[in-house]
């Protein structure tokens, strides 16, 4: 038997849009009130602050009507003016990516780089903000997810904080999958989502926002206003009494509310546990069978997605066809860097289990034998059901 | 007995987020599939093809990921640019709220106005033009939501393409619920979305594109482009192979479908009778009861929402409480120049029913007497049911 | 326009089935789990508690898999035996009907019988009760659906009481509508489900059980055991540690458990209130259109269902296909005595709402008065209005 | 990091209740229309002539309005009458079981067993219809879910046809994941249910009924009718003028006809396949593992159900309890004969897939090597995905 191609697939571990949480998905079809009605208003009200709880903010966190791209360009719109010079650090596509906004709105724009396999040091932007004090926002991508690595955001924002600039942070990808918060690395502006490790359809973006980014976006004159791109007209939006700039997008709202439920339920603390514990699992196998992670140590590669480099000989689109059609399982290509060089698995939401990681190691190696690659499924397996059993 | 302000009203005819279809609701929490794999793409291309048919165009329609604002920003923004002259077609606060948005792309910028209670003049339009020869780029808005006058565009259309210059259309209320196309108006961009007379919940735009507007902005250099506000990055996003800017809100876009299918399995024709029949049957009642709609004349009366004055001496927030408490019935407000003096009735998709149309009057004269404005319940609903009686 | 009849009606207000609270159809695609997972177990006996509170009962109630004609046929085969004189209270044919089942266990079968416009009358059962003091078993129909009647039960209960008999009772379509309990009226065994009044699609059976009713069942060596018809298999289904006897109808459940929650957070006072409300507006309309209602006497007529007499030259599918036809009303025929002479209009749950009489009175004058019986359906509004209106 | 026990599994291979295709799930919460409305009852028709090509029938099936234990008592109940000698196959408890409802209904009942391990042999049942003449009905259980053994009822059909009697089978756990239709055993009553193999909640019975069992069962006098066991009352149910004997389950009526339109979709023959493989898959890897699985023979193994023999001194319960709380599987226990003594692992309906199967057997192995079981993961993975390999 094969799997059909337009049929949905039996397991999916891409890099999102994720499969969703059932609990999620069913939220989805709640009644859609009319936005003005006193019921929404307040319900909309609750969620930011089960979101504030859930991001460990001191600040009213801001959901936007949009998927974090839009987040993203917003921030660099908003806190960026022609006043700025903002260093860029960029270890994969998506950290320099960010420069592309910001040339938008500064002409002084620099650059840190890593090479792609590896995180920035937080050493090296130490030295880069000592010679080039008038730097005063960075920029920095969490979770390079074509790479699967992951920059130490927070020793990067002790830096940065040290040096009095605000810090753009990207957590798209690592955000609720993982130990981390906008106030544990200093962020000014933080951008995530709940379309990843949240395990909601992607339509939303998720702000933390420093009060001292709120002051600089305010004072700023070029930030966007009466626009889909502004931060500020979003300030008070569902306060009660206060309109929103427009209207939100309610069944991305419901899904949200879900999702936060999911998550404060099952316990932050856990929610990462499992991920951490798949990605090991997962990875522990990987290795066993002769392959590596496209992150050159252990120490940079990411809970939430795992890169496999393609041995010799292998390709890319023949191997996830292969996956696909013989066992139901979907995963994506490499992006960027690793495009035609990896592909990558990703273990966020409802796709973060070890179980999930068994059943991925197995098919793996079968489609890489039957390619041509000589590899020992069973030794994976073996290697990987020893982290499963290692663990408290 | 009361209805409780906390929980969801027996009724609700408001002008967006309308209450959706069952079957819309029903579609939100069909499968989140991964948005490069293969049936997602082939699914996505279906309903651009389904949504071409439906805005009955010879070119293809876009889809962008957020609510009607998004589409009318980025439609001023890719097409507006320096060169160009302006004319904002100003009848109520939308028409002339795309002025704001024109400004920052042109300095030209002129402004046609119509009292809030009238439609604009295809005859004054053809003067100003004729006067200014300079005007490349026209605006209007359709369904001016906030005062329930429509616009005739597709005579407006005519006057603007003799005079060579490209015409904006804002059509977000009106789709859908009327006989109104992008080609029937020769628009250049014809901005309208789902949320209101199709019944999904707010999360996208639809666009309407021409040829020459597609050539205006590839030749534009400020056009949004690596932008959420860019119409540009999604010329064929979603076709075989092709790469989406970012990803789709994939919930909405399974909710799209659905309303589609719901539109095309109904008969447009049927839909647009629907709706028409409904407002009609809801006018006769207010004029019986000795209210009058904002509209100066029957003729701009827009069938998808009726504006009803508010009577000397009643006060908007106490008739919206009334019907509400006492029949769980909700109605919207006014809106800008209808602000405080008028509230709004909608016939927009699942809600443009005669009988809830009658359902309406009763509570609103029950309401109305109750405030002090002696009516007749009875002799409204008598000359409502006389409409539907004489349909065939 | 018509409504064509293969799309559905705009208001359903049919005795059941009812259309569903939106809250519970989206409770019926919660997971289904395992039914001897821990979840599962522990969740079913939530419900069965929550259950008892909504019943009023100091017994734990019983679910059975089936429709309320599987609690009625049970409840005879498990209680009556060939030693029983059973009095059937007939009033219409649910309680007439209710003979057929119980001559299957005992022969002698006694039917006291009251116009099926009227309701039972109490001192009429007390005499029977002398004159025959070998009564072992009553039943009774608490509202006669197919007539519009409620059976004054908690009387009835206390003469049965005082007799010392066994009484069951019928409130299938009655219970959740209005202020009635199993312990109110002493039933031996009361029967209802939540395809009612309770608003969920058929499927179960609620059963309230006395603690003498469970005695004389487990004494009854002919009460079925190890069939679908037992009610002895289920007295400890799903208490800790307990097999189910068979599989439960998990999606069902998990509407049960939405419309329990919805009973309970609107309040059960609010609710019989609403349909109280709802009933006495539309028989004021009725009433004021120059028909009557087939109960004999206010005193007996029914919050959750009025049936309506057709007038002299009104055929009831004329009159069922002119409402569907034009106004998307879909209410039902009559049924045994009442058929082809009245229409029936249920309010119940999710329609118990006095709008939608509203909406039902003018929809039915329209009707009315095209097929040639004159109507005022203003009057009959106005008089609907003041029934609202006059409510505190 | 362990599994909490009040949270869903993470994948769950129980003999049913399954976990449910996700389009069915979905379809549960469509809308719930009036019984009597013309849409349902045609919609009703569609079904039943969707579940006759389904069921390859020649004859309209029916649908009973509970799960298949009352179709099983109703088929007793119906075909059997006093003057019937029946014949029960036993070679598990569910054969066995079946002759509790036939001894309620004849004096003369005969049992042919076969070892719990092992089939009924066809010879065996030729024999004794040769020493029995008066054998008139015979009864016989497909699919012995509590020891995932299949019994050869087509070779029995021929046999028992011959004889010229009438054949009852229980088809509940086999049909839709096996090739199995009631007319290749020349069944007279077949009895099986959506919620196995078609990925259904369960709350529904399909009958296909030959003529002659049609016959039989109006000629018998004592065959239910008036009651919930009947299946004369529904001859006719559903089709275009006729009432249901009462309402239908509407909810789990819409999730049948989603469950025939997936089953037909995917193609019945790719459906037994994907069964056929991950049954297999599942067994090599068992077998690699030292276990063994409770039928004798593969040749009596069931596609849908693998229950496999607990190795010394590994208890049921722990083994549960470990899969569960380490890796998230649900697997179910033995039941009867097997209760206690080995554990349950079934391929139905949307759990049938080789990827689950490999992802189990890891599991499996993780959790007997932590309970003192000594065994290769590695090699049981190994062999199973060679079986998948060798697959055309």
């Amino acid at each position: 038997m094969r799997y059909p191609q337009d049929q949905p697939p039996v397991l999916s571990l891409t890099p999102g849009p994720v499969p969703v949480y059932p609990e999620v998905l069913h939220a989805l079809s709640r009644r859609v009130p009319y936005d003005y009605d006193l019921p929404y208003q307040a319900k909309y009200e609750r969620i930011v602050r089960k979101l504030q709880q859930v991001m460990r903010l001191s600040t009213r966190p801001l959901i936007l009507q949009g998927e974090p791209v839009l987040g993203l360009e917003a921030a660099a719109a908003s806190l960026i003016d022609a006043q700025d010079t903002v260093l860029i650090l960029a270890s994969g596509p998506y950290g320099e990516g960010f420069g592309g906004w910001a040339r938008r709105y500064s002409r002084d724009v620099l650059t840190l780089e890593a090479p792609d396999d590896q995180a920035i040091d937080p050493q090296a932007v130490a030295d880069m903000l000592k010679r080039n004090p008038a730097i005063s926002v960075v920029s920095v991508c969490h979770h390079e997810t074509p790479c699967g690595t992951i920059n130490p955001i927070n020793a990067i924002g002790a830096v940065v904080a040290e040096h009095g600039a605000l810090l753009i942070v990207d957590a798209v990808s690592s955000f609720g999958g993982m130990n981390t918060h906008p106030e544990d690395c200093q962020a000014a502006i933080y951008v995530t989502g709940p379309a990843k490790c949240l395990g909601t359809p992607p339509a939303l973006t998720l702000l933390g926002i420093s009060t001292r980014a709120w002051a600089k976006m305010k004072a700023n004159p070029s930030a966007p206003r009466g626009s889909v791109l502004s931060i500020l007209d979003w300030e008070d939006a569902g306060e009660a009494g206060k309109r929103f700039p427009f209207t939100t997008s309610i069944a991305d709202i419901n899904a949200l509310d879900a999702a936060l439920d999911l998550y404060l339920g099952e316990g932050p603390e856990a929610v990462w546990a499992r991920h951490d514990l798949t990605a090991r699992t997962f990875r522990a196998g990987i290795e066993t069978l002769g392959l590596s992670i496209w992150a050159a140590s252990e120490a940079y590669a990411s809970p939430t997605t795992t890169v496999v480099r393609l041995p010799e000989g292998i390709s890319e689109a023949d191997l996830l066809s292969d996956l696909r059609d013989r066992y139901g399982l979907l995963v994506s290509g490499g992006r960027g860097p690793t495009a035609g060089r990896a592909i990558r698995v990703a273990h966020m939401g409802p796709a973060a289990h070890p179980l999930h990681a068994l059943a991925a190691l197995s098919a793996l190696a079968g489609s890489l034998n039957r390619l041509g690659f000589q590899c020992s499924a069973g030794k994976a397996i073996e290697a990987a059901l020893q982290v499963v059993d290692l663990t408290t």
